[in-house]
């Protein structure tokens, strides 16, 4: 793009002001020292990662290092962080020039993120009551990637239309609200929820939502220029998809227990995914002149059933009923893109970027809903006792299936309720005037916080071709490879 | 590209119906209903993704997770299921506009193939005649996701000439007979097949081309505007390559035995694939003029090496008998696309429009070769006796090294068979006049199954080339066609 | 771009001949040949990968297979892979129309250079001295992508300024001597470097940095106009940047001890690199006019915390001090690029294309300092006295932590003479005229050695645009915005 050349002014905004030299290394600045210290001061190894293994083998009579939770739990955390940098990133790159800024500011929010989630969430979960340390293993930076995903998915919503200062600053209160409603859910409700179709996509659906809603921007037609994809930006999207949708499977088994609750888990998650496709799929083409399908619901729609088994992936869901629930999301999640995006932003002002509502909001508030059913009707025969209590960690609480079904429906309760409250508060703070976000005619443009190349496409031989036109020989043949070196 | 924005009509094919409005959408919903009815009365989890896997390890003296399979082959599942999704769809995406096809087709196609492979390869190896039930862990989900690698070769042959529904209704017999084909070659043959050179590959390779020779288009140079990569279009089939490659050895020790057998055959392909690498290069090289390299080489010939280890890659081969596999298979790949390929389509009326004969049937081939004589010469000093017996699986059955090299020929033999007949048959199938399958003229084109964006390349001066017609000739119909002929 | 039309003759560079039709074919056979012969000389599998592995688990009473050092290391060695071929490969695809090369010129080196590392790296340090024969297994693949990667590094540095023949001959000299150096730094001086700091990234940088030198090009801005990116390209190199940041935690485990070991280099790399990222993004934004951000900043800098962590990963480190490395690691590289590369490439002729300087040599050099005061400072109290003898494997050596110190920073210098004696010699050899190299006006073009598809956007209207042009105004300022503005 670059500047007009017939006016010689700034072809944008002159209404705004989204310089952030100086707010955005402060931010980057304050924070990770912040994190420095606050490391020194509370985290260190656990017994697993830290160099008296050794010995803590001999006191517990374990004999192979292969009882190292490392290595029941690394492939996946592997897996979860492709999502998170790759999965996230790449899904949201299909804005016609907002790759930079999908990928890249997923990239520092993440990071910043996954840092303030091990210190939030080890202060509630793995502080050593002892010594007052925080102890980090392997399973605490899966949680710290899961934490993380919660703010990427309220990313979503907001995509285009914030500064990276913004989305810091969202992030640093979207973790922090996220382990106190995670210590909600999991500590004091005692629910179940490995895969987070509560704690991270239902809040984090409706957290972004409400931001998106308080954020309105009546006038964002002025960018529609840039509100849509090229045909490579979308290809770039499909990395995104189908990395989530590959990956989904170690995502919900990360954290499920050793032995079957992980293999179960992964089995589960990858039947419903695939059922979800076929649905996108079917509804995308019976939707569209022609039968012709839509590239938002093959990125988007096809991931709903990995959201919705989310709290169900490690129950005795059974097989047939995974393929239930991903044929139901991957309906739900394409009529969202069809009926509810547009209804949203028109009569409820919410502009939700890449349609969070329907891959995560939705979809999650379901996954919950069927891990509470699939939980209350929990039975010794389907578990075996002790398959029953290994699961729903029932020892020391006087819980019964049915009991349990009801505390994992106040936990979708709880997850609701801190995504929409959360998100009205932190998008009161967000709308300060303070942030450099772009103007109206200016959102959806990498131009705005990213120094762009001169493109091939954009950098046309007009002016030399002329001259030479003009000058030489109008009727000459030119030929090719001039036009091209002037190109490049 | 578009409607011709002059004659306000479509440009392309009045001749053909593609609407596949109905068709897709009815097909998806019915066999996914199918899959969820067929999996309620047949899928259950097996002992280890069961939730009495507790009670299972106490009455087999089992006192670690760890031995659950899981922790075996979750991780190589993973890769493998990249290799299907992302390695198989992006590999096609070297079309120049058939991008969104390549990789979304392939994603339909996979999502439900795998679940159709859970059924028909349960019914012939994993039902529990105790009960009836198939009993599926992580092991099903590695071999149905190989189940659906064969029809991802075949639609490598077919890619731009068929319908989503085309597709569809030939992965399901696809699948249909490969369940088959895999039950005599490895439960009534007794063959090894690990990496599925024979089983996949010839089987897939020959399924794929049969069906390109009976639906052969004399007409397909009308399409040939979009018969070519763009620079771009070929840095993303990179991807599909790379990915494949690099988690080929995970491919081939999958489904391996426990121990030394996944080690070995994860090696022995690690080595088989680098040398396929330098002899590729080498005769793309040779081959051109100023020896400049070829990018289809590249992408394909590359690969053969862990195609032709698929058999023998868990065989004592040697790391130096890997390297001379490798050799071979670079040398005769990439001799396949400079000669065999045009030789094909001129004469044997077969397009294959990526070339899986090159890449899958040949290597495939020489790979259940390899096997073969690998197999037979086999002794115990090479292998031990319990290595021996645990590889080819003798107990039980009286086998020498020597009838165990027989067998794993008319294995061979058995993959082409079904690979050809089952071609034919399906071939002929997919020629009825139902499926809405494209043009001649209208190949290898996205816009016939998919909304494309308006891409900024594609919305060039529309204003001067209509002020253009203005004052030349307004009225002569210049149809789209010619405009993207002159851009391609 | 294509050949002249006018003048019929090839646009670029009849100066120089650039035809590798012999010589890369040659070099490839010879080399491919020559690796089989050796391997069938020296290589055989370990007692780990062998079929003998049932007796061996007897005499060594080996309860289970889970034991066998595949599954400690195979899913590392799997993400290490994909930084090798994708991470490498895709990260140096930045430039506009060096793409072809930067994937596949990488697959190339990459493909030969670990099959002479497993034999090099296996003479010095996985002999077996009962029959003289090389045994392989998991962790010697793991080593053989390793030493490839210190040739990779020197290729970021002579990307786009040498031909395939001559990278071959760089990454034959580059793994040799990388063999030797990592025999003197692990084996004689006995330090540790589990990420490779010291051994691969110190090497590695210096060594490219030398060659750059010594092929110093003074007229290398005739290829000015292909110096750049393009937007999608930066897209793509984030590819390589992502999979480099994400896997980098295994790259930095994958050869630790077994348990804690592994377990707390995953955890410290993983927090070194988040503090990366945010620094990066600080400076970067700093420095720049509105605080814009710059891609190759956020492509290359992000991944110095790994790096830097490279010798100190398996070390008690501590979290916190992870992230103070990070944090300076962030900061160094970014300033390199800003500061140090213009002045190397204008004052110390060195062109380091991919600025290796600041994202490996400088970053391993810190490793290497932070490394050795790390184990200088190591004590029973902090490690326990198994820990400390496993970890720097006392055991047999009379060190004491702060000798240890002294000899890792004996390691450094080794390294760092290595390096740049090292690649004064394969420098001056690279600069013998047999090899193919392109003209100083001809870099950083892949047309040299690629067949290269006809673009789209390279034949575009010219003559609609032109008649348009002499019919209408062939004066009037067309400017170039209201060209894009037309075209997006």
């Amino acid at each position: 793009m670059g500047n007009c050349q017939v006016c010689c002014k700034n072809f944008w905004c002159h209404s705004k002001n989204t310089n952030v030299r100086i707010s955005l290394p402060a931010v980057c600045f304050l924070w990770q020292i912040a994190m420095i210290i606050l490391f020194g001061a509370f985290v260190r190894y656990n017994e697993e990662s830290d160099a008296h293994w050794p010995d803590y083998k001999k006191e517990h009579n374990i004999t192979s290092d292969s009882e190292n939770d490392f290595y029941f739990r690394y492939a996946s955390f592997q897996d979860v962080h492709v999502m998170i940098f790759v999965g996230f990133g790449f899904l949201m790159t299909f804005l016609k020039r907002y790759s930079f800024s999908a990928v890249g500011f997923n990239f520092l929010i993440a990071a910043f993120g996954i840092q303030w989630a091990l210190l939030m969430q080890g202060w509630f979960h793995s502080l050593d009551p002892t010594d007052g340390f925080i102890k980090i293993g392997v399973e605490n930076i899966i949680n710290a990637d899961f934490c993380v995903a919660s703010c990427l998915i309220a990313f979503g919503a907001c995509l285009g239309k914030t500064s990276p200062v913004q989305l810091m600053v969202m992030t640093l209160f979207g973790v922090t609200l996220f382990a106190v409603e995670e210590y909600i859910i999991l500590e004091l409700l005692h629910a179940r929820d490995a895969g987070g179709s509560m704690t991270i996509h239902t809040f984090g659906g409706y957290f972004g939502l409400t931001i998106s809603w308080i954020l309105y921007r009546p006038n964002l037609h002025q960018s529609k220029r840039l509100h849509g994809s090229v045909y490579h930006s979308d290809v770039f999207a499909m990395i995104g998809t189908l990395f989530l949708w590959m990956f989904w499977p170690s995502f919900n088994s990360a954290i499920a227990n050793h032995g079957d609750g992980q293999h179960r888990a992964a089995i589960n998650t990858y039947l419903a995914l695939a059922a979800s496709v076929l649905t996108s799929y079917a509804i995308s083409s019976l939707s569209a002149n022609k039968g012709k399908l839509d590239m938002v619901h093959i990125q988007n729609a096809t991931l709903a059933g990995g959201v919705a088994l989310g709290t169900a992936s490690e129950f005795m869901i059974t097989p047939y009923g995974s393929l239930i629930v991903g044929f139901c999301c991957g309906i739900l999640s394409t009529f969202g893109y069809l009926v509810l995006s547009p209804f949203m932003e028109k009569h409820l002002k919410i502009q939700d970027t890449c349609g969070i509502h329907n891959l995560h909001a939705m979809p999650g508030l379901l996954g919950g809903v069927v891990g509470a059913i699939t939980a209350a009707t929990a039975s010794t025969s389907i578990y075996g006792s002790e398959g029953l209590k290994n699961i729903f960690e029932f020892v020391g609480t006087k819980r019964t299936p049915s009991t349990q079904g009801g505390y994992q429906a106040a936990g979708i309760a709880v997850a609701l309720a801190f995504g929409i409250v959360g998100g009205a508060i932190v998008g009161m703070i967000l709308r300060l005037p303070l942030w450099g976000d772009p103007a109206d005619d200016n959102c959806f443009d990498d131009e705005v916080y990213w120094e762009l190349p001169e493109d091939e496409e954009s950098i046309p031989p007009i002016l030399e071709y002329k001259n030479h036109m003009d000058i030489k020989n109008p009727d000459a043949c030119v030929s090719e490879s001039n036009f091209s070196v002037d190109q490049s």
